[in-house]
């Protein structure tokens, strides 16, 4: 973080941590990500709902990114779960609640996995454009055209595609730098071809 | 953890970090809990489904708690949401998946807050003699006799009953090592009285 802080200064920072307590403890996950680390959005569980997660959303300043449908091959066990008379599946209820009831401050974003391009096409007309952070592209399986055709908002945008170990790991050898470098750039000029 | 460990080496540990990330990620979440810190238990979020959490439910030897009921006030926000053609709520569902699906290895606990009496009565009905981490005891309002009766399973016991603050923070003075010790076995001998 410090080398970003000091590099890199325009480069937001998401730390991917999953988070999510109760109220008095989140008042210390909050501290230790925003303030002591110093990132600039976290993931968290929705499960403990919106009054646990105040002490996340009251930072106006700082991006709140909820669990909706993450990418595992497992996800749909509970998220899929019909809920209530419409029967809908609950990574939806969940996107819902957080656009339009968890925004107050426009500081909200949902996950949704690239591995699930239908739920995602889903999510993106529930939550008009509220950001949408994309895991599972590339080792995890998730394919670009589909991804950005089901998740770009009404601006062509909105959407944080992330690879990870396709970028970390892009090379074994002397090269891992400018390998990473490498496929983050073509993974960049792959997202802008569909847009 | 050491200090513990060396010194009351038959006391368990349980780490109430509440993690859940997908496979590949909990991996590391089990290293540094079970090998490096070397905690008994671990607390977890059920919302990324069984094929995630595999990596912690496969440690036979440890203990996998994961979170059904919630103690904090909005709990309820979406663990309360009636699921499918019996409109079950959300948090009996995890807990019969949990109990009865999750628990190959028997190593499977449940979260069910103090706060909720009902529910826990509930969530007992459902599991069986499965173990439940019951927090919410003092500063949340939990009460003694309302949970034991509603928590304990077939045998009287089953239960592990948390007070945190209420414990470690007995006392601000310079007795507080006193007054947590004498705290906690009030809270023991409470708990008995109505077992």
């Amino acid at each position: 973080m410090q080398y970003v802080q000091e590099t890199y200064p325009h480069i937001p920072v998401i730390l991917d941590a999953k988070r999510a307590d109760i109220g008095s403890t989140n008042i210390g996950y909050v501290q230790a990500a925003f303030d002591i680390i110093g990132v600039d959005a976290i993931t968290v569980h929705p499960y403990l709902g919106k009054e646990a997660l105040a002490p996340f959303l009251a930072r106006k300043e700082k991006g709140i990114i909820v669990l909706a449908k993450t990418s595992n091959p497992g996800a749909g066990e509970f998220q899929d779960l019909p809920v209530g008379d419409a029967q809908e599946p609950l990574y939806q209820v969940v996107a819902r609640y957080v656009a339009h009831t968890w925004n107050a401050n426009g500081n909200c974003a949902l996950v949704v996995g690239a591995t699930y391009p239908a739920d995602l096409k889903k999510v993106r007309t529930i939550i008009g454009d509220v950001p949408i952070l994309i895991p599972g592209i590339g080792v995890q399986g998730g394919e670009i055209a589909a991804t950005v055709a089901a998740g770009k908002d009404s601006r062509g945008w909105g959407m944080i595609i992330n690879s990870s170990r396709g970028i970390i790991f892009a090379s074994k050898e002397d090269d891992f730098a400018q390998a990473a470098r490498r496929a983050t750039e073509e993974l960049r000029v792959e997202i802008n071809k569909f847009r």
